[in-house]
């Protein structure tokens, strides 16, 4: 495919949001008018399918169907909104995909290779170019929330987190050329510093600082 | 485990309905009183998964979306209500289960072996002891119902309801040990009879005409 697809991975509140506006603020200034998305959601049905997932009121929701319904969101999300963009040439920047199922879902719910095994239709081999992971420590990242804003997933407690953390670290440490992991404790300018220079080596744009 | 697991199949308006009603009241005379339940649904989340997959705004949903949500909602389904009824030691009737998920979207929207492969986290082992499989012409059934009051499933053509209408008979005839095949077009209380002998032979009560 011709265009260029990045992903943004981490805990919540890992700053991933600030990340992506500043990384799309510079590529416009290139001239580049990025698609920026996120998951669970990115199309009207998973906007659905995320209002379940994240509402409070489904406690009873278990791990299988936790990693079913994310994995349906993606898949329409790929269908109809990144593939398309991808074969038209544009950039494609997505808040999550499917490393966080593999994180939340296969380390955190402990469900281990079911959740590849359920994104792997989902994804149907449309993978990231770059996943920038934005790295935080789990005890820091409930200090930036109270607990009244939180969703189901930010609800869950620390030991839940911790493995997420871990999950992730271990997905990068499996697929190193496809990951950037930064320490989320810098400085966002630092930060988005360090993720300009990789997204430009990879678009083949000039990048100085 | 101890309780007795009985599926309905077949096309919409192919009659499951009434059979379940007449089979459950039946099972009540005999002091059985069965857990009977739906799908998808059949769980609060499921209910919330099942106006997804039914509205006729879902139009753009792709083929793995579908089955994906269909597989959440049985996963739900399974670990909530059927699995803790049948370890009870209840009679569990369901009006459809994962054979709708293989007969609609692997042969309806051509997924093939994704539908089963989507479904067996979903399922975790749990598969009925009997499935009555209602077996009705396409068109008879079409004419039953008007465009108006279709969901987005039944709105489909007469193409979509026939592969539909194969898959059925095809797993039926893999599975012959697990599956009655009746022909939906004899009368209410023919099929009725038909139902009631089967299940009394696998409950191990007497039935008499």
């Amino acid at each position: 495919m011709k265009g260029l697809f990045l992903s943004f991975e981490g805990s919540d509140a890992s700053g991933k949001s600030t990340q992506i506006g500043l990384l799309k603020d510079w590529l416009e200034a290139q001239g580049i008018h990025p698609l920026v998305t996120r998951e669970p959601g990115g199309t009207a049905i998973g906007e659905r399918i995320r209002s379940i997932l994240l509402d409070r009121g489904s406690r009873e929701m278990l791990p299988v169907t936790e990693a079913l319904l994310y994995a349906a969101s993606r898949a329409q999300h790929v269908g109809q909104v990144i593939r398309p963009a991808l074969e038209e040439g544009r950039v494609v920047i997505t808040d999550r995909f499917v490393d966080s199922s593999i994180a939340y879902q296969g380390y955190g719910r402990k469900l281990g290779r079911v959740a590849e095994e359920i994104n792997a239709p989902a994804v149907d081999g449309v993978m990231p170019d770059l996943t920038i992971l934005l790295v935080v420590d789990p005890g820091d990242m409930r200090r930036r929330r109270s607990a009244g804003e939180e969703d189901r997933i930010e609800a869950e407690g620390l030991a839940f987190q911790s493995a997420v953390r871990e999950g992730f670290l271990q997905i990068a440490e499996k697929e190193k050329e496809r990951f950037l992991v930064i320490d989320g404790r810098q400085p966002v300018d630092v930060i988005a510093e360090e993720i300009r220079r990789a997204v430009a080596a990879l678009a083949g744009l000039n990048y100085e600082q």
